[in-house]
């Protein structure tokens, strides 16, 4: 398939419509951004690196029973993807205290919670993605109910393999953040992408950053690490 | 019963001491603030008047089998309450957007959402109480999830409650925050007050607010508007 109209033109990514209905063609951009927009980069490789990262990630859950919009890897930073009616909706998952949440709440970052949390955010650039809860996503009409219980469900599963493969490639899955949308038959499905741009991925052993807040803030070279991911994701997938 | 020791000196409130370990006295202020204390002044009268609309609601919560905290109104701004073990969490029941609702998410205040939304926050002056949700609240061991089932099940019975007996005083109840804790036998019960500083209460007709935000927004007579709530609130609970 080809690339026709040009469908999103997102910060990171690009979404092309086809000659199907039913699919999409999305672009992995080189730009990165942080802090809504005000600190901008284009880091070489990226839209590439993170366009192969995430397809080995989405391929992996779809082989253990996750419905996703991956279809194929088409370029190297090129995906075909089923085409989504999105859900205004950013579900994220946390496993160790950082970032917002760690400020928000005075927490130190690193603190391990004793279960997992999760968290919606409404997806608004000039709201800041503001976190709303579940009674909001409902009596907002973001979602339905039952669509709601069972995004919550997927989380816990993606959460779960997401560790267990991570851990394979001595990575700690910190954090995670991902969209919903529905397939043109009404199908719940898991789209966006999951890569070092939308999770936190610490060193098992160094604890040191694989991921955004490299670029965030100032850590270290993003492309070397983002390259590092998709090394030992690519080891642990062939050899698993 | 008479006070002890001070215990507890809050914006709105003191609690102290009494020769029983089992038992406080509550005395209500008529220091105002607003803004997390950046808005201050004396208001004639709130306390006591706080303190009769508090023990009014309560006494009618607990006639309806909600277990409360209240014992009994001592003085004008006094009241005999259970002692509680409380919960760092404040909860918040929504049945019109309104205040920070409104600004976080850009909804115009007044909008009707298809049905209560329900908020908790930590309760934190340092964090200005961020609202958080019930994934937080069990993994970072704010309360167990028992607890939480239990208290988000008595929200909404005190939510229906609330709004049935304002509507026969011709308020409605846009939204309210309050407080639970346990009693000395480890039993849930509601705490803290139900009042204009704590509730939004709108004329019915008029829709004019007969709360706190005459006061943080510079809207009219706060002494005025709470002595026609208790009034109505009077009127209604002895023909009742």
């Amino acid at each position: 398939m080809k690339k026709q109209t040009l469908i999103y033109n997102g910060k990171s990514k690009q979404i092309f419509a086809t000659e199907s209905q039913n699919f999409v063609i999305m672009t992995y951009k080189d730009d990165e951004t942080a802090y809504f927009g005000v600190k901008k980069s284009v880091i070489p490789n990226k839209g590439m690196l993170n366009s192969k990262i995430s397809s080995l990630i989405f391929q992996y859950l779809e082989r253990n029973g996750i419905h996703t919009h991956y279809v194929e890897q088409l370029d190297n930073n090129e995906q075909l993807c089923r085409r989504a009616t999105t859900l205004p909706l950013e579900f994220i998952a946390r496993n160790v205290i950082a970032g917002s949440l760690s400020r928000r709440l005075d927490i130190e970052e690193g603190t391990v919670p004793e279960q997992p949390i999760y968290e919606i955010c409404l997806k608004s650039d000039a709201l800041r993605d503001p976190m709303i809860n579940g009674y909001h996503v409902v009596a907002l009409g973001l979602a339905k109910e039952e669509t709601l219980t069972q995004i919550l469900k997927i989380m816990q599963q993606i959460n779960s393999l997401l560790t267990e493969l991570l851990k394979k490639s001595h990575i700690d899955l910190i954090d995670f953040k991902v969209e919903f949308g529905f397939d043109s038959e009404g199908n719940l499905m898991l789209i966006d992408e999951i890569s070092p741009d939308t999770a936190r991925f610490w060193d098992s052993e160094s604890h040191e950053h694989l991921d955004r807040d490299l670029f965030s803030r100032d850590l270290g070279d993003v492309e070397i690490a983002y390259k590092e991911v998709l090394s030992r994701l690519e080891n642990v997938l062939q050899n698993g």
